[in-house]
């Protein structure tokens, strides 16, 4: 894409009130823009990181077998009775059309596919199956200081696992803490998260998160470096300040964000809409549940807490706009040519073609966070190509235009 | 896919309140679920219809240039208050954290992309752009009787345009209509829309509406069969009941459906955003915008409307949750051969791989209205390969299984 045609522009600052550095970020180098607290718009380049993440998650939970589907947002009063959360859950927002609120803006689904699945399952043939959507969610935040880390409106991926027993919902959630693994390896974010251990609910002693390294964090984890996992302050006390693995003391503290939760959630929610199923004997039975989730507007503030440095946005590749940007400092056909070639070769590339001077150029790019550089220059053209450089990169070196493709590789 | 593994079935009856036909179909043959009157959930194969239709609408807008970004459901009250719809729109749902309602749920976003047109949009070299987005929108519909066609939620594709002066948008106006005949066309409903005149407003004498005919349409229009356009009823006395093209009059009346609009918004919406540019001679002039509607949820329904016979739904390929239904009516060896072929040739196949009878698979293969039914079955072989019909036609015929590739190319 060219950048001249790009309709959003870096900006020289953030909003006064946006005291969080991944929403700074994020807004300056014309990711997002801030409506409100907790409430951001999603700009061009920022849609591209957020469809990547989205991919990567899609591609992760349909390799365990999970089922997309499209719950709605508008929720009715009813079905959150039945559970108990319209009076506990106090992040809830209700709404009505008139003056009685009879609805609810779902902020997670249990409420919705428990009894969805009762339309479908009956039998023990039915089951297992996992179930799972991404859907604009929605939070009553009375604060909402932490940019994209904690949004009155954002996109989750919510999934959802029906079981006959116990065991056959460990052996899933085994497979969704794998899923989970991959999808932060991919997002570029897997060395600083942990699987963490946290309080588990009357079903299970323990649900797990995954919490990723960041000052950022509002959370406080303590690391087991010999396990690789750690244990959430809310239950650090319970387990004796210990590995909930290898019992070993001399946990290490540190300030992390919830990017992603699993949670056996047993009949929490198939009890209350009798969801339950026939076995073998005829006998009936609850149906055991799982869930799963992830925020992404989350997920990729938290990318940007992790991986940025003073001039700018250090994108991993995966989740990156596109893989390339390419500079002009001066307009000519070479440039148009090796632009044209890159997007024959479908690498995604962003062309700075805009009539700036070389400073402004290469502080957006920085800004930005593309994770290639190519600069063509008089000077570069003169040395036999062109400049490529890695974003956070020192060294930049002259490669030959043909060389291009295969240095991108 | 494997349809033993789908977790939604078929059903023998919708909900007795459902009275529209669309949604008794989709939520029949397992693409929807009713949640709340004007409220449904897409499952599975009702996504896969969704994503595909979005897509047909993605290509097309980007072949306009279109950009692509993501604004947000939650909208501030100031904003809807500048343009005075917080009171003029009656079917605006407002909301509030505590008792007072300081929020909407946006029906439409001209409140949220002038502003931020503004932030980014100064000179007269930064126009025209255009910037789209998919997103859930709200109504307060007190009845919601038309399944689909009519929802208090749903996905809405809605694109807004910028220019320096009623020339450059005409041009742009004119891209965009052609942008949305090929997309009716695409989605296999082109036959039966017409371009329909309807009011315009203050700044243009007439807006335009795509008018997709069928019986459960709400609108009448008068169609002009020379000029394949039509009148709305909203302006039909007013243009003399004669087409607006040709003067000519005996105008056919027919029920419709409103499957896309297109206006011209002038300063409407850039006025009191004050969203201006400056031009050539620095002088600054008010932005004239265009907007640009699709719901996608109606255009699912539409579909469904036109096209269906009283066996169930007979989807265009083009919008297909799979291009084959596979039946196989004797578990062997031959049939997942023939379906892992089609899978690595890259053709979607439903495979019906149930225990269940011959006349409950064909019903349910009518029902779910994939375009070809590829059976398996002891006669077939014996007759030299398997049994293939395109839903909708009457007859079939029996090919060898290493023609079923070309035979469905």
């Amino acid at each position: 894409m060219k950048q001249s045609q790009l309709f959003t522009k870096t900006l020289r600052d953030a909003p006064k009130d946006e005291v969080s550095l991944n929403a700074q970020l994020l807004i300056r180098a014309g990711y997002a823009d801030k409506l409100m607290a907790g409430v951001y718009t999603l700009l061009p380049l920022g849609l591209r990181v957020m469809k990547k993440i989205e991919n990567i998650i899609r591609e992760e939970i349909n390799a365990i077998g999970g089922q997309e589907l499209y719950m709605p947002t508008l929720n009715p009063k009813e079905n959150w009775e039945k559970t108990g959360r319209w009076e506990s859950l106090d992040s809830l927002i209700t709404l009505g059309f008139d003056e009685e609120k009879n609805m609810a803006l779902a902020p997670t689904h249990e409420e919705i596919i428990s009894p969805l699945a009762k339309k479908f399952i009956s039998s023990y043939k039915d089951l297992p199956f996992s179930a799972y959507h991404f859907q604009n969610k929605f939070r009553k935040e009375k604060r909402a200081k932490s940019g994209l880390l904690r949004g009155r409106e954002f996109i989750m991926k919510d999934l959802y696992s029906f079981h006959t027993d116990q065991e056959d919902l460990d052996v899933f959630y085994e497979k969704a803490t794998e899923a989970y693994r991959k999808i932060f390896d991919r997002s570029g974010i897997g060395e600083k998260t942990y699987l963490t251990f946290a309080s588990g609910g009357s079903f299970s002693k323990y649900s797990h998160e995954f919490q990723a390294l960041t000052d950022a964090g509002e959370d406080l984890i303590y690391i087991c470096e010999k396990c690789s996992v750690a244990v959430n302050r809310e239950i650090i006390e319970d387990v004796d300040h210990k590995c909930t693995q290898c019992g070993k003391g001399n946990l290490k503290e540190a300030k992390a964000v919830e990017v992603g939760n699993i949670f056996k959630l047993g009949t929490k929610y198939s009890k209350p809409f009798n969801l339950i199923y026939t076995d073998k004997e005829g006998k009936e039975n609850d149906i055991i549940m799982g869930c799963y989730g992830i925020g992404l507007q989350r997920l990729m503030g938290t990318i940007v807490e992790v991986s940025h440095d003073e001039k700018g946005i250090i994108w991993p590749e995966s989740v990156a706009p596109f893989k390339v940007h390419l500079i002009s400092l001066q307009k000519d056909k070479e440039t148009e040519k090796i632009y044209a070639n890159l997007v024959k070769a479908g690498i995604e590339v962003l062309y700075d073609d805009r009539d700036t001077s070389a400073g402004e150029k290469f502080a957006d790019s920085d800004l930005i966070g593309i994770p290639y550089r190519l600069v063509v220059s008089k000077k570069s053209l003169d040395g036999g190509g062109v400049e490529i450089k890695k974003r956070g990169d020192n060294t930049s070196k002259i490669i030959p235009v043909k060389d291009i493709k295969n240095e991108l590789k």
